[in-house]
């Protein structure tokens, strides 16, 4: 809990005047003022994130969290559970969406096992930080314990505090886990205060039974466990996941070394739902990047005050639309910080 | 003429059966089919235009076409015409946004002299292929006689011809000109059949009367000169520019060599519709970017069957929405060359 703690309260708002000076700035560049629309708006949220006039990003990372399900005994997904170990075992090799979008944009991919229900081994490039073989089945109780949930937050913590000591400036949220667009639903169902039926999607694509069967798994385990939306802790370990909980803890702690966090796709929204719980301000530290098919999706960013930068009718999550997201980031704060100014370049201004 | 019929002659709709194998080769690969959404779509639609089921992107380029506008007498534009050169310098320095992008992505930035209305002198880098010093004032009669719509669009071609030749092989259109919004504005509403303040915007940011100003001189323009939308030579050479010209042959060059074209902003799609009306099998090399700001846009990337991939309120030309595209198509090409298949990678399939 001191990890969580500490880490919490190092979270503060950026000074409101250094969006003032990323705009003076953006302003004297070569192309009439605002010309680059959400550019710049990107280049001044980096600025205020860093507190940086000329944010760096030179080194870049997804974080894959995977964990599994207790509720997929509930039928509520179309791949059965070992996918979830097969996938790891295919980020590892490289073989994956993540790895070579990843590679495209010039990002290392690092797994993170949160709680897979298989054993592992020892796979180098695998971090463990396994809590447990996969949270319970929360139709009959809490996906975890209180303790367990903590620890998930610690675990994520860790992990983002482990890549911004080894320089990297810039993190993307990814997950992997069979089974967990079902919590997502639940935890973006309580916290923004929705019914379960207008945030709960096909997933990797259940046909209309298994979609009804989520929507009764959610209700059931909203019913039974009675999550606060107002405790972040609480709601994580009721209808939650492991690899959830290691997402909020890795925004939480970007948040707290004011390093940007790209959002990606509903789990990660869903884990950014958890973290925003714990501690709102950390919502200035997350960059939005696409809006999934998942219909929960666009309400957990809307919760957050987060608008989507593209919306590609993507739902695979791992991190893929974030990783997008990272390269347009990136095309934002080179515009800031390379283009020539107008007296630099001899151009003549507005008339 | 011979250059322009012989290379719209060469334009063929593509094989149909392409798309199926695409299809076939994406649903191998190890994600939920479909997952992907629009970068599936964009993959499928690199082996549509290039006939390869492996497509290749290794060598990119940024074409801005450059060129003047006699219609900035009447007003329509926030800069002064001088403005055009300035920048045509600024791309050559490396200096403005198109530059800072294309570097981002990896591409190369060829800028070319359609017709700018200054002494360009010798520049390393700039190709020469001006047509005159700007347009006459289109409000007064045509913009240019139909010969030099021809020869426009006839070094669209060559250009882009040349750079295939050195071995581009996908090529973004990009523009400047001070004044040209009037024009594509021009374009858009005859050809889309749309009143001028429906498809009419601010351009750089003109002011309320600028806005009227630039209303007043289309209407007048398509008035005195009566463009006929289905000939893409009359409209280029009564409503036009040299520099949508230059881009719509660079289109067309593109189509009849099998090589992806990008569209940027609302310039480069009334090129894109000059070279729709020419030979509308064109379209199916046309890969969309962005929906930007001007109004008139998002109805010429609907009159060619174009869904723009992202808007991020951009307003800028040059092809910077375009350099962005290139990235995200070659991210969707990565997916369908680089992904491990379910039976390589031991993942089960759906259950």
């Amino acid at each position: 809990m001191e990890i969580l703690k500490s880490t919490v309260k190092k979270i503060e708002a950026p000074d409101p005047g250094l969006l003032e000076k990323a705009q003076a700035k953006l302003d004297d560049l070569t192309k009439p003022q605002g010309s680059l629309g959400r550019l710049e708006e990107l280049a001044k949220q980096m600025v205020s994130i860093t507190g940086n006039i000329s944010p760096v990003i030179n080194k870049k990372a997804v974080l894959v969290m995977a964990g599994d399900h207790g509720v997929v005994k509930d039928g509520v997904s179309a791949y059965p559970q070992e996918v979830t170990m097969q996938m790891v075992l295919n980020f590892l090799g490289g073989g994956a969406a993540i790895n070579v979008l990843a590679k495209h944009i010039g990002a290392e991919v690092q797994v993170v096992d949160m709680g897979i229900a298989a054993d592992t081994g020892s796979h180098p490039g695998l971090i463990d930080k396994k809590i447990a073989g996969g949270t319970e089945n929360m139709t009959e109780g809490p996906a975890m314990s209180e303790t367990q949930a903590i620890s998930a937050l610690e675990a994520g913590i860790e992990v983002s505090g482990m890549m911004i000591g080894n320089g990297y400036n810039i993190i993307a949220t990814g997950d992997m886990g069979i089974g967990n667009t079902t919590p997502s639903s639940a935890i973006t169902s309580v916290i923004c205060n929705i019914g379960p039926e207008d945030v709960t999607g096909l997933g990797t694509g259940v046909d209309s039974d298994g979609l009804a069967r989520k929507i009764e798994a959610i209700k059931k385990a909203i019913s039974v466990n009675k999550p606060d939306p107002g405790n972040g802790i609480d709601m994580l370990s009721k209808v939650g996941g492991f690899e959830i909980g290691g997402i909020a803890g890795v925004i939480l702690g970007c948040a707290a070394n004011r390093i940007p966090v790209v959002i990606d796709g509903f789990i990660s929204s869903a884990g950014a739902l958890i973290a925003h719980a714990i501690e709102p301000k950390s919502a200035y530290y997350m960059i939005p990047s696409h809006c999934s098919v998942e219909k929960g999706h666009r309400v957990a960013l809307a919760h957050l005050g987060l608008k989507p930068l593209f919306d590609f009718d993507m739902r695979l999550g791992e991190g893929t639309g974030a990783a997008i997201g990272i390269s347009i980031t990136e095309a934002a704060v080179k515009i800031l910080n390379e283009m020539a100014t107008f007296s630099s370049a001899g151009v003549s201004t507005k008339t």
